[in-house]
């Protein structure tokens, strides 16, 4: 069995580059110099596989919009503006014409929420299971940058919405953060940020590897799911441990200098007055991840020991 | 049984469109309008699924270096300037990383060879059928836009290479013809380009659709490759058939003005001495495509019934 993490250490240094690209494989989207005044584009590919990241329990649509849902969500992790997608279908020879036209609802419903066009694609046989790949390209100012690798020690740390639990439900119907990711990026100095894919614990991670530093967490603050409650109670675990190990929240996670987070917090809430914004802790320059309560007693010196459990949702583990 | 062509016709329609998209579905690549000066961005996916594009019997490097080739070359239908790519492996279970490392191989040198990057990707587990998707983006002039739908009556109609019989080997190894085409863009105002991978006859077919026009084929002059006769002696079909509609050419189909034929073909021979061109008929107000002899001998009168057979490479029949 092949680690998805440990593939991409080793493939990562053999990709070629070129004088466009700025930003290669290892962020949530590829950043490109094309000569747009102003502007970069970013690209980006995310593909759902059957039995996998979905099952056919999900209707079509659903399925079709969680696919370029998560796409959406990888742009608006760099702050960007999403313009175009193309599709990729893998469907089995006995598979109805009707279903690809019901994935393509779905796609089609989500791609004009957000202003993206779908500019072509096409549909392959595959011999078993169904897979829906998206491709998406977009924009970002040239001068805000929002990258994983610039967390400052002393950075608050916040995130979006509610985490855990989205097995329930979420995981098709989540609505990708882009445009309080343009919010932010717009009124605020932004110094880093990811879309949580793989779990707050698997995301902090590639946060805190990308820039070199540690994270305290209070564990009072973090905002814990109704969903991830209810299954908790379902399985006899921990709310929290959902919260924290759950893949597929697709919120924000961002950092910022501490001495905006009174001033990000009041002005989301007045923006953004449904949707949940928390300060979950703060960066600091000792590596590994803390979990602090608020007492500020220690509860685990090490993620991979303590309470985090794993190191999030990794596909082929 | 879903058919490619039907189902496209279907989706084409309902597909969002934005004022950044100025060629969406239906064409090669999609053109998409970013602010570059005096040039647009293309945007372009390609899927290649084992045991319909591929078997275990061909090197993992060869089958990567497929995968990128097949995205280069609809680069090349466009006379686009490739450079970036994001990679979409699908494998099982018990996939071999070291399987993984060799696909990237393949992937990776034909990458260096174009001067493309390959910035970020995803490597995804699936149930049964490996699958590789490649996105690629590029540019081209504003001002030398290679559609399929401006063919005029009366253009010269070329084709690069030889034809048929590509599944001996040449499916695997062909060469995108990139530079041939950037070449044909620079100096020669292209009327139309395309390349051929569902065959001359299916790609023809699009073309004409694409341009509402008609094609006479000068059965002598289409250049039939030794794997097509080879192919032929085996399977006691006829070599011309196989150059016809064999799928997997990747040799480029381009119209340009009839008074224009004897200067492309002169310069074609100086530059690209090793590489056939051949000037296989010409476009006509009349739908459909006949097939005519060196004494203009009428051979059919519809492709359908006559000696296309069908309409080249139907994944889905």
């Amino acid at each position: 069995m092949i680690g998805e993490f440990d593939l991409i250490k080793k493939l990562i240094p053999l990709l070629p580059i070129n004088e466009a690209t700025r930003i290669g494989a290892g962020d949530d989207c590829s950043v490109l110099e094309l000569g747009i005044p102003d502007r970069q584009l970013i690209f980006k590919t995310d593909a759902v596989v059957e039995n996998v990241h979905f099952t056919r329990e999900a209707s079509w649509e659903r399925i079709g919009s969680k696919a370029i849902s998560r796409c959406l969500s990888d742009m608006a992790a760099m702050a960007g503006n999403p313009i175009s997608a193309l599709i990729t279908l893998g469907i089995p020879q006995d598979f109805l014409e009707e279903d690809v036209l019901k994935i393509y609802e779905g796609l089609i419903r989500r791609a004009k929420t957000f202003g993206v066009s779908i500019s072509g694609g096409e549909t392959v046989k595959v011999e078993k299971s169904v897979f829906l790949s998206v491709s998406m390209v977009g924009w970002i100012r040239k001068n805000r940058l929002c990258l994983r690798s610039h967390v400052q020690p002393g950075d608050a740390l916040f995130v979006t919405g509610e985490l855990g639990g989205s097995i329930l439900g979420k995981h098709l119907d989540f609505v990708p953060r882009v445009k309080e990711a343009q919010w932010l990026a717009e009124h605020f100095d932004i110094h880093a940020m990811i879309d949580l894919s793989d779990g707050l614990s698997g995301d902090l991670r590639r946060l805190i590897e990308a820039s070199g530093i540690g994270v305290h967490l209070l564990k009072e603050s973090i905002p814990v799911s109704k969903e991830a409650k209810l299954l908790a109670k379902e399985r006899g675990t921990h709310p929290l441990n959902h919260a924290l190990n759950d893949g597929e929240d697709f919120e924000l996670l961002f950092a910022i200098a501490p001495n905006k987070s009174v001033s990000v917090l009041d002005a989301w809430k007045e923006t953004f007055p449904g949707l949940r914004l928390s300060c979950i802790g703060k960066a600091v320059k000792e590596p590994g991840v803390r979990i602090l309560s608020r007492k500020n007693m220690f509860l685990s010196e090490n993620a991979n020991e303590g309470i985090l459990g794993d190191n999030g949702y990794d596909h082929f583990k």
